[in-house]
């Protein structure tokens, strides 16, 4: 059985059994007909009375979801579909009701990433995950434990956002990002992809041309799509992005927006320099093109903070969205939009119909998290533990046959690989040996040119991990060759 | 000023006090040239010393953001647009850039009910929100400390819901709804509303037709029309829900969906009789037009318990939606889809580029409300609660003109006025004088047919605060006539 009971549970033990298997039935991972272990093996494998598994069982028996007969032993009778040859009517195939922007199967990344994450023997380079190992624990709980004297950490906020938390957001912008912001140029929103998720609903007509950074994240990349919307793509390198080329688009296409994430990109870990971020903003004034910011990592630098764009913006032709789940974690599902108070506007008025508000506890949590300044604390103990993460994982590389550049923040390592090498086959005798990492083509909109690019995560995992990770991938590339 | 402060804070006062005002300076409540109370005054009003004052208003003039002058005073010297004359490119009319499918700011309801709910001395009969007055504070409290023992509360879950979260789920959609899933079938969301766009998102195509009730949620039928579909609006009134038309449309018309909330529906407050509720799960088999049941009210029944059409329905042509919104709080921002595995695979699929997951803590508090079974022993203490308070309403609605049906279970009385009353001028008084509703005209497609409704929610406000509401509302259409 594939369940373990808590002695220290106040429930007593036959009916914490006896909730769990029931689970497992209702749920069929024990389908009909399966057949339990015997009261006293049950008994025997947790450590409890033979008295106990029987009390269990019979609970279980008068539900009526189990049955014992002599010889056969004790097996499932629950069954779900009773009425599977009652009438002509009883079939449905949901495949032909989907819409034309539903999305294809093959695109389950961050879904599978979600969950194999979290898979034991597994050391995943794959992930977009802050470390466990300095999480700030007691201080959060402390905050857990604070919040609850205020009863309205229950209810609902306004759309917009807490008050108190707006208030909060703002001051922290202007001391941390330096952006300035009026009351009505900021929204919570429940993490940055819905964040991202509101403006392009808002914005976005199909055909509209977006230029977006190539490679870029994956999420931005979809999300665009779905709105039928035309990417246009500008290669950034290590010299940077290709100004001409974007001054070239905006000058010659009918161009909505430009999406950028300048602060150690998704997935390149390139930085955006000053001098291009000045010449970018002032390309957007120029043209009229408005700028989407986005902004995960720019507070985990390990040298210097670079302005964001939306700091050297007096004029609203930015749009900054940020979150907290890189800097702290995406469990809490909250972000921000930093914005034309327009903006901010009509992005509230399409929240009242797609999520409402986000959190109320997330937002009183990080609202006291970041007003004890424990959140300022807590970067400066994230960039050093990262930093030394970093460098273990180039360390390591250097030994191999990858060629990267070295990030100087945020989550990401973009390693170029040998083209005679298959990513494909790399990936699997890398998951064989309990390693993984995301092939390039997911952050390409011509998935082809990411054919010889893998990206390599150093946050998440501990450092002998990503010694052990990266050890295993350079062997394996190694006797590829 | 605004604000007030908190002796019990381990803050020092003067940070307090400097901490308020920069927030009121930064964003703008207090603006550039502002005058403030002087250090004497300000110590008064606040019963603290002056030494404390000068302190707090010492460290925003060291920040910059305030100066004193003599004769003066001191006042704020933060202007947030020190560029406003720079150049030539600074304009951006951010009105041009909206997409086709973005709201009129007319819509703007649910955000008015959602801030406007808290404001003092307003009686709201307007927002659907749940009572505070029988709240489970302190076991909500209780669990919100026994889930600190686990970590994993501040970090991701997989898209589809906290794995004991879905299993929790489905055994108390087994045990309270009759409704029987497997694991592969129930997904977790971040509310019920959040639901629905995901379903319309994959589903909808523009000019698919939907059958809806008439009238129906706004929050469904402004979803559907963002996504530019056709609303068949089928009546619905005391007799129940109009069958006749229903088969007619669907048998000469290519539909789609059936958009229905059978269960105390809001508006109009009417429940579906199980009769109806077979012949149309016997319609929708019958022309394989499948149902989207949306069911936040079915548990907050007074009377009896009428099963949903999703326990019915055993070859998942119906997608039920729930929420513990209504029966718990908005605040959580927890609801479910119980559909097909291939539903909730695409849907899976799409959430990962919307907001990833549902709030892990919530997600987790819920689960152990739900296994320590204090979720029941509460809906029986609201179930008897909103009575009283339905009971209350219906005794003062009887002394006025107004005509109603008796609602057995949810949140609404919905109310028809004698046609030569306004009703934007009912409410226009009704402000005036402290109450608030919502005009009909929001549930309608055509909101022309609204115009002789209100609804009235009876469960947020206290029952006293009900009986004075309604009395006023009676008293206003008593005059008007």
């Amino acid at each position: 059985m594939k369940f373990t009971i808590n002695r220290n549970d106040p429930l007593p033990l036959y009916l914490q059994i006896k909730n769990e298997i029931e689970m497992l039935i209702l749920s069929e991972e024990y389908p009909n007909g399966f057949i339990l272990l015997s009261e006293r093996k049950l008994a025997d494998i947790l450590g409890v009375n033979r008295s106990t598994t029987i009390k269990s069982y019979d609970l279980l028996k008068d539900m009526g979801l189990i049955e014992s007969k002599v010889g056969k032993g004790t097996y499932v009778i629950y069954e779900k579909n009773i009425a599977n040859n009652e009438n002509i009517f009883n079939e449905i195939y949901w495949d032909n009701y989907l819409g034309n922007y539903s999305f294809k199967n093959s695109i389950n990344i961050m879904s599978k990433i979600m969950s194999e994450v979290s898979k034991e023997n597994l050391i995943s380079l794959s992930g977009g995950f802050p470390s466990k190992e300095v999480y700030p624990y007691d201080k959060l709980k402390q905050i857990n434990i604070e919040i609850l004297e205020n009863n309205e950490i229950f209810f609902q906020t306004p759309v917009r956002g807490d008050r108190a938390f707006v208030l909060t957001l703002i001051k922290y912008l202007y001391s941390n990002k330096h952006i300035k912001l009026n009351h009505k140029e900021l929204m919570v929103t429940s993490g940055s992809q819905q964040a991202l998720n509101l403006l392009i609903q808002t914005f976005v007509n199909p055909g509209d041309n977006i230029i977006i950074e190539n490679p870029s994240f994956f999420g931005a990349i979809h999300l665009f799509r779905k709105a039928k919307a035309n990417l246009i793509s500008t290669n950034i390198s290590g010299e940077g992005i290709d100004l001409n080329h974007i001054e070239f688009q905006l000058k010659n296409n009918n161009i909505k927006f430009m999406y950028l994430l300048p602060n150690f990109q998704n997935p390149t870990g390139y930085n955006m320099s000053i001098e291009d971020r000045k010449k970018i903003l002032y390309l957007s004034k120029k043209y009229k093109v408005p700028i989407i910011e986005e902004d995960p990592y720019g507070e985990l630098y390990f040298d210097k903070y670079t302005p964001s764009i939306k700091s050297l913006d007096t004029e609203n032709f930015v749009v900054h969205i940020g979150t907290f789940s890189k800097t702290l974690s995406p469990g809490f599902r909250i972000g921000y939009i930093a914005a034309d108070k327009t903006v901010i506007k009509k992005l509230t008025l399409l929240n009242q119909f797609i999520d409402i508000h986000a959190n109320t506890i997330s937002q009183n949590i990080i609202n006291k998290f970041l007003s004890k300044d424990f959140y300022n604390e807590h970067l400066e103990i994230v960039r050093s533990h990262y930093k030394l993460k970093r460098d273990a994982m180039v360390n390591e590389l250097n030994k191999g046959q990858l060629t990267f550049q070295i990030p100087k923040g945020g989550y990401y390592i973009w390693c170029q690989l040998d083209k005679r090498i298959s990513v494909d086959l790399l990936l699997k005798e890398s998951l064989k040996n309990g390693v993984d990492f995301i092939p390039g083509e997911f952050f390409f909109n011509n998935s082809y040119e990411g054919r010889n690019f893998i990206r390599l995560n150093f946050t998440s995992s501990t450092k002998k991990e990503i010694i052990k990770g990266v050890r295993i991938i350079n062997d394996i590339i190694k006797n590829m060759r």
